[in-house]
């Protein structure tokens, strides 16, 4: 009974990912001019569209990535309640308005003396990173909606891994006051580092880390 | 083979649910002016988009918390009839219209002396909460569609919540017709009080409410 | 594992349904004009638009009903093949197109002499009753891709059922030639007539059926 | 577990492949003109939307019979790792991206001396070839993420059919340089072919094969 709450949760989140990330291809608009271009025309009008063809992308594979981590957690809460739905919710308005930015930045890549579009970019991506943190955190704190076995290493692993995330969004939204171009890249590179399952690369000291998040999460457990 | 019933159907409307979410994005719409603003232009532009903003909120949230309790009712659900499968076609078919009231709500949230938009808006919203509760009526009448299983705390809980569904949804539509602003804000209330299991905050007295509603739904089984 | 077939082609046709049949709020425009309308005129304009919101009604639940037998049927289909896959496959191809005629009938729906909107919307209707014909056939000949147990009284039924539904939609595809708004409501009729499981009301003479269409599905076995 | 692990990559999937699917239906965009054409007018107008109307039903096809096979692999594979997400993701990230090629195409299907549109289109499938090819390589390899089992006879089918898919789409991709329409009707060819189980019909000798292609995918285990 529990599991089939589960089911459902994740069936609804999977439709809006799958739904979220097919709908951001309308940011890509090939405006057919009213006389036709040759091919070399064409060719270039295309190489033209980098600055959307790269926001698509990074967006593209930002929320595949979120995707695939949201199923990595979801491998290990077993139930749900009121607080969980809420969260995910949240998580999935987020999801949802990704395509709103995505089109914002792709008209401002090519100005590189304005940040706004950048700014909101990163800065829904940060929101993102934030509610995956408090998903997780809500779910595993004192295995609350877990299931019964101990704490594996797989669990700790995430929970390690995923204190960093809001931390690392951060740091691109503030890149993102400074530089687009280098804050899309950041953003491309945390989509590979949370691509792979755990964190092993990075091995900050960890009283660095105190000073920026207090929530222990479970690990003395 | 009756399990698998519900399971199509509600894949179904996990599906309905997900896609129609996801397209109230289109609703926000950043007109890409010929020539891009600068930074301060473009904060102000979007900050002047408030109106759309309000009304997509509101309307994912209430379509998220509908989804919620849509989930909640047929986890109680186990069988299907066509009588079920029509009233839930019509609850998909509101679902479906909600980005068109939206979009002309947002329209219409600044111009505080015109009313159609809202009336629409919680016209559509009050029709949902409609469909909640005779879908829920007709499947737990005589405990018609549950399970084998006796009436059980949650359920009883369940048909209290959803007698008062559709006299809430009432009183905002009510309001629309006054000030929009106000109506818009008791939606966003009443995402807020249905995303929550049961209703014990509210303790009307048993008379009172006999007088709007006679459905007594199968608490005295 | 056969099983497992059958579900993961439900799952992607409940998808595609599921966004096809929300997709069709995209036919419904409302144009936002330069100075917005007050509430008399607004409610004007809306008021006008009744053929898009009679077309959007019509499609939604022919969908809607055809996604429902697709359901019914696929509790009796067991297993998949090759064939059952394409024949599936064509049937998604229409269902997906459905959002095309529909908005053209929307145009021609107050042109009383103009016929060619109607023609196409119920074709694509016709086509897609074909398709639900054939892909019953298909799987319930020879109780091919069925179950094991023997033919059940409700697999009669819809074998009965399905024989008459290509004629029933060819009568709406003739009077589309003739009048548009009575093979409109013709439409929204036989939406209800497939909503109920078997079609007892019809009693033709079997003589009378037997001229139309020969394909006598194993109702002897 | 690991059973989980699939069931839920393929529902996303599932969700993606039918949302780019049902997309499609937006790249037909019948124009309505200030004032409404008669029947005689109508009926040109749509036939001559028939490069719009071939760009789409190739997609539908193509994308259709890649759903196919997609699900054809799932069927044997039975866990799933981060390379295995990963390509998948790559995979689906050229399924999204198919409206903008297909729209492109559709407007230079008429105009026989630039191949432009015809090249990135086939270039397209090219790629979604490669990633099928590289995922059922990247599963199948040394058994790696397959059942239990040893390889059946169905499996060597899929792995000698895979082996020929990229090969097949680089013919149309070079058949893009020269011919637009024999380029589409060959994409409409291919997909046929890929609907049926194995690859029974092409037996060119071994030797020639292996000139283009040398992972001989086990086939010796």
């Amino acid at each position: 009974m529990d599991e089939k709450d589960t089911n459902r949760l994740e069936a609804f989140s999977d439709g809006v990912f799958a739904v979220a990330i097919t709908l951001l291809v309308l940011t890509i608009k090939i405006d057919a001019p009213p006389k036709l271009p040759d091919d070399a025309a064409l060719t270039g009008q295309l190489l033209g569209q980098w600055p959307v063809l790269l926001a698509f992308t990074t967006s593209f594979f930002t929320i595949g990535i979120m995707w695939l981590n949201h199923h990595r957690l979801f491998k290990h809460i077993k139930r749900t309640d009121t607080g969980l739905l809420f969260i995910n919710l949240l998580l999935l308005f987020i999801v949802v308005l990704v395509p709103i930015p995505t089109a914002l930045l792709a008209e401002y890549l090519v100005r590189t003396d304005q940040h706004v579009g950048a700014i909101l970019y990163n800065g829904t991506f940060l929101a993102m990173a934030c509610c995956m943190n408090r998903l997780w955190h809500y779910a595993s704190q004192r295995g609350r909606l877990l299931g019964k076995e101990p704490a594996s290493q797989e669990i700790m692993t995430i929970s390690r891994q995923y204190r960093f995330g809001p931390l690392l969004y951060l740091i691109t939204f503030g890149l993102a006051w400074i530089n687009t171009p280098i804050s899309i890249l950041f953003n491309l590179l945390l989509a590979l580092v949370f691509a792979a399952p755990g964190l092993p690369q990075i091995t900050l000291p960890a009283r660095f880390i105190a000073m920026f998040r207090k929530n222990h999460i479970d690990e003395q457990r």
